[in-house]
């Protein structure tokens, strides 16, 4: 590979993104619009940057369709710091809350909400290495929780609600985390959804919180002041200095998306890409895709060869011929082929390509 | 100004960013070092990833002569999360904790440290608006306080420590987000410093922590996991997904200062640019320094006409002149020239060039 080519980068996150918004990143980095300073130089109180990040909450409600009866909030600390906010603002009814343990992230959000009290698994793939969305029955939940935890879409394993989990009455919390922004959603049938931005949206540094807005003020006093909605909901994200940059090259994401037809036509999209691979795993003799076809996601496929030194021998092969980042996580081996957004439709294409060749090649 | 053209930003942060690091960001914004991907797509999992944050870390640890006994940490939240982090770590035996009150940010991490424990201001310059740095008695501090706290650079009021505050044998936590890396510190009169890197170090995004090793591991058992310094100590700062770009720029500064004679050298520099302004405002009849005269940053300067108007006047002539950000903060009013590491002389000379303009033209 030239050293000034791009490789098509598989990563689970950071993730790559759209070629022209770390264009413009790039071209602007000395002197964003001709104000003679970088974003990054950019003070928080500017009206600059002000634009910068009241643009980014328009363009987001816009493609989400979020109601104004809802927060939209850009914080630090990722989604583990989500794993503290969520119980610590939101089990404050009767302090109970049922989660939905659908892989290691789930898990971890659970674990860390048993400090804040009174938490429940309602339903869990664990028996099967969270190869495949577990059922919840309605009835299962215990009728005074605070909410319903779910995690939307399992990177690590390649899983994805691929409808509304029915949680009945109870409120429903979702990390979205790997999936923001390549599905519709109706955000109203969420209490709350985060996502950390480093796989769809933007680099690492920046997650977004959208909460109804009734549901914030409610955290005891004695939470660390970062750690409550109503910090950030009072000031706009501004309480204290965000993100700045991560939030505008989020906004730039934004554009990108609304000037591509918005999440509609980028879910048309996400479809046609993962049907690519998909149709391939589902014919091959060697390559055999890892979860239940039902709970498939469109952003993390997973596969395997069933013999390890085959899977390494592919993602070497892979990594000379520019793919990068295709090895599955640790905890279950195999292959992961992450394709957000940003994954243009030809590194699919190039990945299958490769994937046929191999096969044909060590048969 | 031309479009093209930079100007000199004096914002108290986020803040002026060394030239030659922006370039090289928006040089290999599309292909970092010829691995075909941006920093911001980068899996923080790869070997690439973490060379960058391994240099980062021994690069700061050169630049202070930071001992292997301390650990350094590269985390999310800003002061306001450490104003959480410092008593929940480590007001951990007795309990208690006394707060040096030297301005809004010192006063902000008493209030918040109030909730964690038993919290005492042991000396304040509340009463004449932080415009000094009130003296500790050691006799003051209560004899089995975990730690004393002191802001060591107050950029609202531009006073700094000039002098390690006396406090006996007690530890010294200290925040140093508008000073680091501007002086040479003995990183062993400290049981814990923090830095927001908005200000000398990088884009918003990134704290740095520097932290007694024996320190670290105290904190309650319900305490929110991205909040024990353990999380992030164990897992070399990538427990979660650190924010990769502001640390990527983070080190870019760092190495920056150490092709520039390090510490030493950059407060030579720092010295030097400080006194030119300094000198112009102790001999002007217009301008007025604000602080008291043995209290003085070299990297926040405040100063008034005395007339409100007569500043606005000033800042906007600054800011058709290509000079930024000189209002003081919206508390006291005023002036404030930022002068942080990346300033260069140049852009002091300029502003006190237009300032004895200024004066002439307006006596």
């Amino acid at each position: 590979m030239a050293t000034n080519e791009r490789v098509f980068n598989f990563s689970a996150g950071p993730s790559t993104l759209p070629v022209e918004v770390l264009e413009k990143a790039a071209a602007e980095m000395l002197n964003y619009e001709g104000t003679g300073e970088s974003v990054m130089e950019m003070s928080h109180r500017s009206a600059e940057f002000q634009q910068i990040i009241d643009d980014a909450e328009k363009n987001l409600r816009e493609l989400m369709n979020i109601p104004d009866d809802y927060y939209v909030l850009f914080l630090q600390g990722g989604g583990t710091l989500q794993f503290s906010m969520v119980p610590i603002n939101l089990m404050t009814g009767s302090g109970k809350a049922d989660y939905l343990v659908t892989g290691n992230w789930a898990k971890k959000a659970y674990e860390e909400a048993t400090k804040f009290g009174d938490v429940k698994v309602v339903a869990s793939s664990e028996d099967d290495l969270y190869s495949y969305i577990p059922k919840i029955i309605p009835e299962d939940i215990r009728p005074d929780v605070d909410y319903v935890y779910v995690c939307y879409n399992n990177t690590i394993y390649g899983t994805h609600c691929n409808e509304i989990p029915n949680v009945g009455d109870h409120m429903l919390v979702a990390d979205m985390s790997s999936c923001i922004l390549s599905e519709e959603i109706d955000v109203t049938k969420f209490g709350l959804i985060y996502a950390g931005a480093q796989k769809n949206v933007a680099p690492a540094g920046v997650t977004i919180v959208i909460v109804r807005k009734d549901l914030v003020g409610h955290a005891p006093a004695n939470t660390p002041i970062y750690l409550d909605y109503a910090t950030h909901a009072k000031k706009g994200s501004m309480y204290n200095t965000p993100p700045c940059y991560p939030i505008y090259v989020a906004g730039e994401v934004f554009k990108y998306l609304l000037r591509n037809g918005g999440v509609k036509a980028t879910h048309e999209r996400d479809v046609e890409k993962a049907k690519i691979l998909y149709d391939y795993l589902d014919k091959s003799e060697m390559f055999k895709p890892s979860v239940a076809k039902e709970d498939r996601s469109l952003m993390n496929i997973t596969f395997v060869t069933g013999d390890a030194d085959l899977d390494k021998k592919f993602i070497a092969g892979a990594r000379e011929a520019g793919m990068i980042n295709l090895a599955g996580h640790r905890s279950v081996g195999g292959m992961r082929a992450s394709i957000y957004n940003a994954m243009p439709k030809e590194g699919v294409e190039t990945l299958v390509a490769y994937m046929e060749k191999f096969e044909n090649e060590n048969k």
